[in-house]
């Protein structure tokens, strides 16, 4: 059975306003990592006080990749890369700490020891393959924050329907000029782009695939551009291995051409996988057809596993655990976005 | 797809010369749950510098769990229950730490708030039915603890083909003592039983238990007699719902009517599983028919979930999983009781 690694982590650059639509507040969003390992783990929160949807209903990817793994089934694999809050989703734990605002000093300063302790992790994984996700409100930010540390061009994504690219240009610059850094300074040294500029999350997957690879286990990165941003991670750190990217159709739709040119330029194969969510009214599907969330927490992955004629039981799956999650509609999504305070541990 | 929940702890009972077989010194045996949890996770330890095997050969019952795990296909939750060694398998905390050897004044002095934070996780689950298990060493001595304390007659088993009943009533004796307390002292006050003379994992279980049977999860308890022990705290703790104890025919062939009287005394059904090794020839199953290990690590629960016809798929992996862990003979177990420094973070 295929083994999907989720890195589920927080950076504080996700607080910043208008960056993330991964939670309906600054508070809740910083349990949003949580709660969707929950969601892959059990079929909804059982610790965290929220079920991340946005204000307009857009419920979580985590949902997505849950209906695909109660269909098609796979083997879940937590692992704590930097989470704010607890979990009650059982998760490998290396010690790894919340990421800072990327306009601090320092974003990730422990980059290279959690790169380590994922290196190792990943190279005592006795699996043929894995998938590997993630889960980081702000995660597109810390993205171009690294590409552009490294010089390497690539646009990003965004779990809004309006990229606010300018935005997250002007974070990242000041990131850079508060870590004394130009674009393109770490290009010989990427673990010091996550350092200043990044986010725990890509220092743990990139750890996580360089031991993998280097193990001969075949990797495939779940996600959209944040997994670029390893790729390029891995490509500038000397791993020359093949690897893969699988993403969403919402995240190729918009992205156009330059996804797969960066793709061909870092030597990575993409697979992206349409759901056919437009076939469908359920408003979860609506708010991905109208562009909100597009990837994560290893949705393009998993919707790739998904075999030839099993989609159609997938769509039906996705809306038994919308409705699960509380999530049939943008009335119903104010109800879920309510932290329940006396809920879990 | 069923949830096999693995409580995973320690106790410096294990320490005590003679008393457990779950692990060749010690120092090693502390490795052990940490090794279980990995084994049902991955298929081998990736982290724990040891495979748990006896000296004579017998493989930890997690080696026969995953064997079913690959075969039938389960889904895997771990709860640190008082690890004393890190654990690279996923879990789920709740900051319990490692029990004390009961002959000291206090063997778990936070039963109660172990007991509460595994209930709030038990009641938090949408499962409908959980299998519970376990892997602690020294656990049946701590189960004679907890009956004794309660002055709830039961036998207890052994991981050991010579049951050392003698010694384990002498350490529980001097538990006793030590704690202030007499046979059936603690019958009106369960956790104060566990406090004194238990373990962490028991206060877990019972916990777990208690907070999915009030939320109507139907429970069954993957054990042998460290089970008839918490199924014994629940009652005493007034939990009437029904619940279930699934164990392996090596135990109850031990503990002959015993175990089926306490049973229906305790008002909990009885699942006996016979795996059929006596059919085999391979040397982890001939040790399972002398005596050894006998149980543990969801064994006999995991065994029930095995439809009728697969058995032999069962037990051709078992062979696959015993030669993946390098366990082939009193030769090859020496071998794989060498812990490997270097191995893992």
């Amino acid at each position: 059975m295929t083994r999907v690694l989720l890195a589920a982590g927080t950076t504080e650059t996700a607080l910043i306003d208008g960056i993330s639509a991964a939670g309906a507040t600054p508070e809740l969003m910083n349990h949003t990592p949580a709660a969707d390992a929950e969601i892959l783990a059990y079929g909804e929160p059982t610790g965290a006080p929220v079920t991340p949807v946005s204000p307009t209903g857009c419920p979580t990817p985590a949902a997505i990749s849950r209906a695909v793994r109660e269909v098609v089934g796979f083997d879940l694999t937590v692992v704590d890369a930097g989470l704010a809050r607890p979990t009650m989703a059982p998760t490998v734990a290396f010690g790894t700490e919340p990421g800072a605002d990327v306009r601090a000093e320092e974003a990730v300063p422990d980059a290279a020891t959690i790169f380590d302790r994922a290196y190792e992790y990943g190279a005592s994984l006795p699996d043929d393959e894995l998938l590997i996700g993630e889960t980081i409100p702000g995660g597109t930010t810390t993205a171009l924050g690294v590409l552009t540390a490294l010089g390497s061009p690539g646009g990003v994504s965004s779990s809004l329907p309006d990229n606010p690219l300018e935005q997250k240009h002007r974070v990242v610059e000041t990131g850079l000029e508060r870590s004394g850094l130009e674009s393109g300074d770490c290009a010989d040294e990427p673990l010091a782009a996550i350092r200043a500029v990044g986010d725990p999350v890509q220092a743990t997957v990139a750890g996580i695939s360089a031991g993998a690879l280097e193990s001969g286990i075949d990797v495939t990165l779940a996600g959209g551009t944040q997994m670029i941003a390893v790729v390029a991670l891995l490509r500038r750190l000397g791993v020359d291995a093949p690897v893969s990217v699988a993403t969403t159709s919402f995240v190729a739709t918009e992205q156009g051409d330059t996804l797969e040119d960066v793709c061909t330029r870092l030597e990575c194969d993409l697979t992206v996988t349409d759901p056919g969510f437009d076939a469908r009214d359920h408003v979860s599907m609506e708010r991905y057809c109208a562009g909100e969330a597009k990837e994560g927490v290893a949705m393009g992955g998993a919707l790739s596993l998904v075999p030839d004629g099993r989609l159609e039981a997938v769509l039906d799956r996705i809306e038994l655990v919308c409705d699960r999650l509380g999530v049939d509609g943008p009335d119903g999504s104010e109800e879920a976005v309510t932290p329940e305070d006396d809920h879990g541990p």
